[in-house]
């Protein structure tokens, strides 16, 4: 059995985590961290693990912890990770980070997209990007592994297929991605209220929002160009749910045949990621409460352009279950372990 | 493997069972009935299973299907299942039937509040009613299994403590219940349509509901008198959930630790119905996805009456859930073989 | 034009009464009260308003509005407006107060239920209770308005008419509230989190609402009685909506005609009560956005029961709405100035 | 008073019609048409209109109806109006189509999007685009309105003011729109339930839909270009509410007060549009129910783009409402007579 150590339990992603994980057969968790509740029952915070959970919540002790857990996950806000790890923690237990303090490789980017120093840039280099999909053999022996976010996690995998294949010019990639609130965290605040957000639609962080980064990052490496895009999140009346629309022109000459390769040829032994069937659009609740990524596409010959579509859970893919995805790939385990859950529907 | 056949599978009910079978370790789905949908493959109609299940919808060929399956499940309308079931049937396959056709003992009864003829009346007697925590030594050996519906199943293990235990006078019981949409199936109806349902409440089926003989049939068994009950249903615009607000006035004397200890004692053996810590409100978010149902009450000495409430999932708990609870019991399995299903949050 | 005041302009009751006032033909708002906002634009924190309020956010400095303003409306806390009246302020405008402040006789049984010691008791016995369509006449000559909430008044529409005629015993009244989440306002709470609302539903405040004696005491004056009821609230996952279902035992011999001519003698003038055709149920959608109550009823012989059913619009005439019918009728015009809106389907 | 006679009126843009007419100071409806209903009450159809419309739903008989009205709507499936349209009904009446049937003025483009036959071309010519900020000196003297629809409407509406300046690239120009589920209609169909709509969200129609041959037209008119652009529409889950989010490239050199600038010289003068304040995004929640477009943009010099937002109500300004500023602008009346509504919120 894994043991496992959590800090951040009683966030969103972090009740996911606990819900996957207490599914698992390999996984046992040894520690429910949480700053706001300490000595407070788990199942008072979240009472869907009434008579599951019996624990209490702990702090965040990472010395302690590091001697207790085979892996630990952080689903923390930005700088804490970076500010607990250090040689011997990472000599004792290995760290899969929700946060996106390990996801950028250039430390000026993080810093200036998230506005905060980073406390351990020494471990940046050794940190790797966790997009199982993309990066499954570097992530079999990592100690540090910087666990991808919603948005990036959609978008990537809905555009990575004509990135690597060179079939859509780069410079012309425009992302709009719509996300359901959880998201947003369980903070209180005004603006994620059920009355502000319900019946309502809208963007944010228009040109500015932190992932845009870390897609351009990924889509750099798949392509060995230079990425500079624009994407646009939306905030959307429901709890879960990321849906990407991609808009990209193709490259001259390029046809329906050869998009649909590519697509299947990187997706073809993939278990978490669907290609559909020709003409159907991913909608996020096909995917609700698994760890799949539905993606599809749909050229525009009047305007010759690409339009590729991806839908996943936001809290699975996007965040729990890709984390625990990399943790079954970091311990030898078949990658779906654990995590062959049928989407729940409706 | 137990063999598992399912006629109906591509209503809400239907698409839960497949939903709970896939991830169950000791069954396999060998017939994906569905007469509306016969040569398609299921998956197209129900895309959450793309990639997952392969096979092609079927007729229901009641004949062919109980040679092929060791249980069948019956997700179908009112009167269906009185009209295939049969001596040659029930001989060769075990029905677990989600409609209303075996629920009530008195078949004029039945006739009554569904306003049509049964077809099988001689099987009536026979038939179980699959209220597992309450019938569980009947489930084991019967052949066919009358699962209960959601109203019904959260409605009376909400009150069923209070009513065995005879605290409570049955006959000032008043059972207000709210739904979410499911519940009304998949058919394309006016009244079910997005806008008219959201931003939207209403009672339905006013002091005219068919499930309440089915609740006052059970209640009258646990108490052993003759239980007449107000019964109101709501339509709530959410996906799944049923919540039950009931109102009884208390026995002289009765005291708030006698009411808590026959929860308590009803329940503390039970892995699905979870009674909440004093001063918890059920929620049905607390539960959606998972075949728990949460209870719990509150005494109102100003009015001496004891307000009780339940919250679950009208499609697993009230529905495809309770069937495989059913059919776990029926095959000598543990009770929550593949139900061991953590309530996803939000 | 009757120059106005709201204190509180920017919760949402502040803003729907500024949506309605902003079409009322005889109303100028003249001062946007709000604490929080001080000096900001009203139209920055609620910008349906954007270029139509051109004003500033101001304090709510009492005595320099009541020179200002006609009538001032307190859309507060409890205890706000009991802690600012005083004889000068009434000799110079009306006051008008959404909060509880002023709805009980009794101060005793409102601090007990409110919690909070009452500041201005001298003022309770000539404070005018505004549910309009029973106090019209005491409320045209009064100077302190005690404005009935949501729940109490679709609760107390609903049952007025057979509590008045006698036809119910009212010691066996059960009132079943729902209510959209607005009712809960906009302060940031973790519990109204769209996420932590949204696809849920619970019952609060189980036998402990403090709306419950304010409902006792109208209806005891109704009937001559000392009237002690069950009332219980449930959040439902929408914006604007409350919908009642009242139980109650009708009295012996009391036939369905009676109850339909008690509803129909009550409300045959009223234009914001509409008793809905015979079998109809009320939703609360088809009085969106307007002052409408929806009331009807069904009775049930089996258990000689009524269930009576009302529904109305929790901002409009639960809170704003109403507040401007009774300015209308302080201030002689027709009751229905401004009000005259058709509710907003979907 | 202006005579009013509706065809179609017992959808949700015909109702929107009744509501909005309702409350206009110079009209009345003469006639409520709707072929599935006649000689019922329309309140029994629509139930927010009881004991406000008292009224039976007519047939669609246009001879009658033309010397009855003095304009005639007709929200009707596409091919409607164009079936109805003759030189004698247009002597008599004017006709405001809220179909699409005479917006698009090449008469094979419609005919190759909407897959059907002009039954009247010989009117196309003479039928005026009805949007009113536009073409209002064409739309004052008109006998025949095509009214623009939803998605159109704020599409063209937050994209004009760039391409009639020429300050953006046409050629990049990608409309990605959202919409709420009532611009899909009343009618009974599966897609459109509650429980296929909520908690999903997905793309429709990609790079085929209606609505883009329209942009194109009027954008084409706003440059002087022939414009081809990529229109994606998606279904969101809620009721109201258009928002689009359009990308274009800049033209060399073009700064962001230029960009400003061309909005605000363009709108300045428009009561039903407003130009955001800088960094403000349009929400749909903020013009609910009114007759509001609110627009803004943002540039991002990363990738020297302008993202464009715009929000509506679709069935306001994207159908009845402004169907009625055509009216009040077809009679002479101030434009937004009867429509000074604001809006909505939550």
């Amino acid at each position: 059995m894994i043991k496992v150590g959590i800090i951040g339990s009683t966030g969103y992603a972090g009740n996911e985590l606990v819900r996957l994980l207490m599914q698992h057969p390999e996984a046992e968790i040894v520690w429910y961290g949480s700053r706001s509740y300490v000595g407070q029952k788990y199942a008072d915070v979240f009472r869907n693990c009434f008579e599951i959970v019996p624990d209490e919540c702990l702090d965040d002790n990472i010395e302690e912890l590091c001697e207790k857990a085979d892996v630990v996950f952080t689903a923390t806000p930005q700088g804490y990770c970076a500010g607990i790890v250090n040689e011997n923690v990472l000599s004792k237990t290995k760290i899969i980070d929700l946060s996106a303090d390990f996801r950028i490789k250039d430390v000026a980017t993080y810093e200036k997209w998230y506005g905060i120093e980073h406390k351990s840039p020494q471990f940046i280099e050794e940190a790797v990007y966790g997009l199982c999909e993309i990066n499954r053999d570097k992530i079999k022996n990592c100690r540090l592994l910087a666990n991808p976010g919603c948005y990036t996690t959609t978008s990537i995998l809905t555009c990575y297929p004509l990135a690597k294949k060179g079939l859509i010019d780069l410079s012309t990639l425009i992302v709009d991605a719509k996300s359901g609130t959880s998201g947003a965290g369980r903070s209180a605040k005004q603006d994620n209220l059920f009355c502000e957000v319900n019946e309502n639609m809208k963007a944010y962080g228009v040109a500015s929002h932190r992932h845009t980064p870390e897609i351009e990052e990924q889509l750099g490496y798949a392509s060995g160009e230079n990425v500079v895009i624009s994407f646009t999140p939306h905030l959307v009346p429901m709890n879960r749910g990321i849906l990407v629309t991609a808009y990209a022109t193709l490259k001259p000459g390029v046809t329906e045949e050869q998009v649909r390769a590519a697509y299947e040829e990187c997706y073809k032994d993939e278990y978490f990621v669907r290609v559909l069937n020709k003409g159907v659009c991913p909608e996020t609740k096909w995917v609700e409460g698994s760890n799949f990524v539905d993606v599809n596409f749909k050229i525009d010959p009047r305007v010759n352009r690409v339009i590729m579509m991806g839908a996943s859970d936001n809290l699975v893919k996007g965040a729990a279950g890709q984390a625990v995805q990399n943790m079954n790939i970091m311990f030898g385990l078949p990658e779906n372990t654990g995590l062959k859950l049928v989407p729940m529907f409706p």
